[in-house]
């Protein structure tokens, strides 16, 4: 019988989809699971945009251009302007989702063997496409004692060595909440510039900065050639199913490797894209309605959170995540207790153990990613549940 | 400035796509391309289903399960069961489109450095995913003098190794137009056993056979462990900008290593999957009326083929591509010439220069592979502009 290859055999499983199977038993027996475990908004996709898929007149659904749909990619332009980001069409590549841009772009970076520096905790799935593409991620340790702050720039240097290609962000930072600001920015900058390094963002929540103003890796100036964004329209507009996302770099090179590999799998989705060119359209304060509401689900969140003894939190300034440390050694058996042996009311909630966020083994097991993509008023059952249960499980 | 990584520097381009700056030319001076380089059909995708994604009534455009919607994976049973196929839906993986599969599949069954042998000429995009995978292809010529048949099972003995993990194969042919019958398979199947490897079959055109029975690779029995097959609706539904396939096969072991990878992608496409499920509603008579279009076209095709002065072709038994030898040295120049440099009436052709589907270097040089998937009028006029570009180019 032939064997899986040892890299499928050690396929990194997703930390945030491996407890699917309890979550589906406690459903089976009848307990509503409030799922904060993953980034999937309960928001509606924009009704405009859903129509314009759904007026579509298009009679062949062919291959679309590898780089992406032509118009698409210009409105993308003038999204992008929004944010002081100055770039053409040719700097940019639509994708099959954020995914498939990390998968090309630590492709095009990296060879297998070399490095990636990456701020721990971190989203889990870096850690999958790392493995998949046969590139090692650094971690760089930061800590929820003073809200997982980008460590200080002259911690970097020790980790950086000749097998070192890049630094790879995510701000606002998915699963921390953390913004990294200008300050942040211009002192990394001028740490891949020295050493030669790609500096990789993932803007995918841009939009959802609560306190202070967002600012992309982009417009540093006189690093073009180093920064690349990876992008999403999954979570700003609540289309995770369209699978469409980005490439931006003013880096001629890298765009044209990505769009190399690009080119294997022909063409991004059609009717994604689509959607995608549609959301363009809807008025900027579109998204600063979903802004204000992800906002007011974060206050609700942690001020839940604050009230539970001894549960270790502060209040995010992005993205929709927030990170907690339970008192509870292992949240992996303590999330899993949660669907397979209690409900509370009927109901329970379903979170992400904190140790796949990690790289470095041993971190993040008394802590859990919290996704507040739920009304508020879910939100306080799905925290009325863990109350409860942490009391029950510590009792 | 950081550079790229020697994978991609070296990654390959699209032989299918490396012309298309030429054609662009070619119509902004006004002259209609007629694009028989890709298999690109100009088929309406079935109206029914099409539909089925302008009527839904889909609020978010929500992530789907890793592994496809579980509705359609079940209506895929059926699908398979119409050419006796006998799998279950956890056999069945969804993936975005076949390229996925592809990287998938060679993903999970080879390591980096081991080796698959394919038949020669191949779809050129193996080559790329080979590359992209770090896995080498190892070629078994065939040749056009016998219409591309599968060689002698002796004659893959040879390239049998400690590195060689799968035998590759297309079922119909991408590009050859051949197909594999039963005592081919057959054959293979010992073969595989024997020396403990997989079998991958893409079957994409499995519904374009003109003239014998198709049959399927998973239809060998006691080979459960051994098959794997590779789909797509791009082709048969004429939906190639849906990005929706599959992975089929009775190992759970693969399967399970191919849904790890997949679930680092989260899903595959949403609208993709509510459009290739309603294809499965059409009467089974929607795709015999295609095959026989195609084999209009087909014959239409090579009959017009055989008559031009030193052309060698054969006719096709299935796909919808015929692979022919021209009399010129260099096709790849030929085909830029004709894009560039010439017309008739003002139109002109586009075809795939046939080097670019071989691994090994030197062959394929004067062939083309020609896609029949215009309508018959235009297949004429396509080709009055290949003999005539031909007469001139010779002259």
């Amino acid at each position: 019988m032939p064997i899986i290859s040892e890299r499928g055999k050690n396929a990194i499983p997703s930390p945030i989809r491996f407890l699917a199977p309890y979550a589906a038993t406690a459903e089976a027996r009848g307990v509503k699971v409030h799922y904060m475990n993953i980034g999937q908004p309960d928001i509606p996709t924009p009704a405009e945009a859903m129509n314009k898929v759904r007026n579509t007149d298009l009679r062949i659904l062919k291959y679309t251009p590898s780089a992406g749909v032509d118009s698409y990619r210009e409105k993308l332009v003038d999204y992008y302007r929004r944010f002081e980001i100055e770039v053409s069409k040719k700097d940019i590549l639509v994708t099959t989702g954020a995914s498939e841009a990390i998968s090309l772009v630590l492709s095009s970076c990296l060879d297998p063997g070399d490095e990636v520096i990456v701020p721990e905790p971190f989203y889990a799935n870096y850690l999958g496409y790392a493995h998949a593409t046969g590139v090692e991620i650094k971690p760089i340790p930061t800590f929820i004692e003073n809200s997982f702050a980008l460590p200080n720039i002259a911690n970097f240097e020790p980790l950086i060595g000749s097998k070192t290609k890049a630094i790879f962000l995510c701000n606002p930072n998915n699963p921390t909440g953390g913004i990294y600001g200008q300050a942040d920015l211009e002192a990394l900058g001028r740490l891949v510039k020295k050493h030669d390094l790609y500096l990789i963002v993932d803007e995918v929540y841009r939009e959802f900065c609560y306190d202070d103003e967002f600012y992309s890796v982009l417009r540093l100036a006189g690093l073009e050639k180093h920064t690349v964004v990876i992008d999403s329209i999954s979570k700003r507009f609540s289309a995770c199913g369209a699978r469409i996302g980005s490439i931006v770099s003013q880096n001629e090179a890298l765009i044209k490797a990505c769009l190399t590999f690009a080119q294997l799998r022909l063409s991004a989705p059609g009717f994604g894209q689509l959607l995608g060119e549609a959301t363009l359209n809807l008025p900027i304060t579109y998204l600063e309605d979903i802004r204000d509401e992800y906002d007011l689900r974060r206050r609700t969140l942690i001020n839940r959170l604050k009230k539970i003894p001894n549960v270790l939190c502060y209040l995010p300034k992005g993205a929709f995540y927030a990170f907690a440390r339970l008192p509870v050694p292992d949240t992996g058996k303590f999330c899993q207790w949660m669907l397979a042996s209690f409900d509370y009311n009927n109901e329970t909630v379903m979170l992400a153990p904190g140790a796949g966020f990690y790289a470095t083994k041993g971190r993040g097991l008394d802590e859990v990613r919290i996704a507040y993509i739920l009304n508020t008023g879910d939100i306080e059952r799905a925290m009325d549940c863990l109350e409860a249960g942490l009391k029950e499980y510590l009792s």
